[in-house]
């Protein structure tokens, strides 16, 4: 028996079981669609970024959750149990952690367009990094922290140049990005000279992100030594010590069986590895190291549930088993094209029968959700589960054809736990005014 | 001066005008990024459609708003106020609709999986017309309406086979379709003759749809005659004459310099020409004809307003302009590589000097509003209008990066109202129950 998700099994009545739970009465006591989610499958991929990090590099590093991938304040409730701090790029992620409780100097605020109020809001509630995108928001920063008489500790994200083979959508190292300022252009090093002369600006680190989805160990080794010498330039240029460094993530995951990914340790490995000889080499100082597993720390342990209503099998050109979800739940393959895995909850080892493509049931054709896969003939009432679904998925959700948001339900030692409600159809008119 | 927009002009400060109203000025009262809208405008294109209706087919005919478009309880008053009624593709939609107090009679019910709950919530409700997708739906809704004592109203959607000249994603014509039954294959006959037999379904009409943003007649009057003829079919099969026939929307509208769409009121013109000639012709009676403009009702007559806050001008590679929303508020390029124009307010008839990417601030690559388009020199602080984002904007926008969904207003006569209010952060944790 083997499932792309580690955390999936079937149990004693032949269902599929996550979290000690069956997932057939969880999917009827809730109603589908429903997001589940293996909360101690999550703890576990936590443990082993911060395992790693503790083993490979000591006590001086910080794994940070990149919390766009899921969030909702519960999620950051774990994220601090576990020790991790997290990633956000916005005032709604930041309040949603602050809300959850979770610790204000371990939040990292990023993005390349932060708003005024965003960046009052960090600087209100000692956030404790701002990763600086360019000169302008340099100069945001100057004045609000002068206005509320506090020094903001910041991180500034540069481009390193790395094209790590990805997805074109996704791929961010890239010189042509509107994150950051390149280190091969100089624009880089000039970020960091005019943050230099301001006196509420603390430059503390250096960030960069090279792209998602990435299967291979080299370009963060690689990106890692570009860093370095970076670190080693703005030292020898302003006499700066960086003394911290954010590898951003972009750490693959296994969505179907084509995808090879490495062990996630095997990231934070080579990563120590490499910054320990290269920083040995310049003769600099060992920095404090972060990095931002988003994906890969929740998509493996979510799936979505829906309940079959029409299959339709065309002769000679189709099969669509038709579910009660779709491309407002789950719009990454409408996006990018994106493949998931997905099963009958009741029928999981089955054999395969017939090849169906799993389309939802908005009102436009590009709303599919699985493509040409192969399944157990499904009929009306079953229920399916579309697999690894923890990450970009609630975060990306709509009311497209105005449906209604599935709840999202954490699993955990046989016990089901709403941690967001559905939607409702009064929420969804709630702002409409007159 | 020409604008992609029949709803802009220029004021007497050179801002950007629509409805009567500064765009400006109400950028600055209402926040950006903020979604404006001209009533005016949707009304003059509900009355295109009407008129013609009126003018080139008498009283037998009524045009349908397909309000996945934008549905929001206002716009569904304005087309109440118009005459027009609606197409619905949810619970959601009807529960809006009904909240707006839109006739139930006037509601068509679209989808090719209507859930049992939403089959109950508009025959409770006494929806005027069930657009039926396939057998297994007779079967649920004649158990429904039998609950109720109640006789539906319905069409069947069938595919006529028509390949429209358009996206992939939205082509939905031809065979392979989750949508309805196919009359090459046999099977749309075959849905037919099931539901005569069933006591609580009263056959009134047959519906298709052939794809969106079509820029020709012939598709359309190519469909009417293979509809024609199916109808024709029927009689001799079964009997049953069918008197409403739905052609379904799909105009195309233009959301570039490169689009040149076909005025609207050509296609009931086309259309109506047909169903007359080709029902004389097969010695039918005339149908009652049904057309369901969405996009080219309220697309043209919107745009969304961002602040303009990072500029970045990476040289020889590309010129970002970063504004406060993005592919959360429009993801028509991430999701079709979507075109469309885009104004500086200030500044909207300025000497375009420079090739620049509009892009938001989601923390992602491919979080852009409008690729490579020329403008006057933006900076930090301009107010930038996307053109033509009146459909499949708000309707399809997401809290991705927990960013609130923007405000609706309505511009009129030099009056700005807020028809749907701006999201809190409180609103985006309403639901996060733990």
């Amino acid at each position: 028996m083997s499932f792309i998700m580690d955390c999936l099994s079937v149990n004693e009545k032949g269902n599929l079981s996550m979290g000690g739970c069956d997932v057939k009465e969880v999917a009827e006591t809730y109603g589908t669609p429903v997001y589940m989610m293996d909360e101690d499958d999550i703890r576990k991929n936590c443990r082993i970024y911060a395992n790693a990090m503790k083993k490979y590099y000591g006590d001086r590093g910080l794994v940070l959750y990149a919390s766009k991938a899921f969030s909702c304040k519960y999620i950051y409730k774990v994220a601090m149990e576990e020790g991790l701090g997290v990633d956000t790029v916005s005032g709604g992620e930041i309040y949603t952690a602050l809300k959850a409780g979770f610790p204000a100097e371990k939040i990292y605020f990023h993005g390349n367009n932060k708003t005024e109020d965003e960046i009052e809001l960090a600087i209100k509630n000692d956030i404790g990094c701002i990763v600086v995108d360019n000169c302008d928001e340099v100069d945001r920063i100057e004045e609000i922290a002068g206005r509320y008489g506090k020094t903001v500790k910041a991180m500034f994200r540069v481009s390193p140049g790395v094209d790590a083979h990805t997805h074109d959508f996704i791929k961010t190292g890239q010189i042509d990005s509107k994150f950051g300022e390149a280190i091969e252009t100089g624009d880089a090093i000039k970020l960091i000279k005019y943050a230099s002369i301001k006196k509420n600006i603390n430059i503390a680190g250096l960030h960069c992100h090279i792209g998602s989805q990435i299967f291979e160990l080299d370009p963060f080794c690689e990106t890692a030594e570009i860093m370095i010498d970076f670190i080693d330039e703005i030292r020898k240029e302003t006499g700066i010590v960086i003394s911290e460094l954010n590898l951003g993530g972009g750490f693959g995951i296994k969505y179907t069986e084509e995808d090879d990914p490495v062990d996630f340790d095997k990231f934070i490995e080579a990563v120590s590895k490499t910054v320990k000889a290269k920083t040995k080499e310049k003769g600099l100082p060992c920095p404090f190291i972060l990095m931002e597993p988003g994906r890969s720390l929740v998509a493996p342990s979510g799936i979505t549930v829906y309940k079959v209503g029409t299959v339709k099998r065309i002769k000679d050109i189709r099969n669509y088993v038709c579910v009660d979800g779709g491309m407002g739940d789950n719009p990454r393959f409408i996006m990018y094209g994106a493949r998931h895995g997905a099963l009958l909850v009741e029928n999981p080892l089955g054999e395969k029968e017939e090849t169906v493509t799993i389309a939802g049931k908005c009102c436009e054709s590009g709303d599919v959700l699985v493509e040409n896969i192969e399944l157990p003939k499904a009929k009306k009432g079953d229920y399916l589960a579309v697999l690894t679904t923890g990450a970009y998925n609630y975060s990306m959700a709509s009311n497209y054809n105005r449906i209604p948001r599935p709840p999202v339900v954490m699993l955990k030692n046989g016990k089901a736990t709403v941690v967001v409600k559905r939607e409702s159809y009064e929420d969804i008119i709630k702002n409409d005014l007159i």
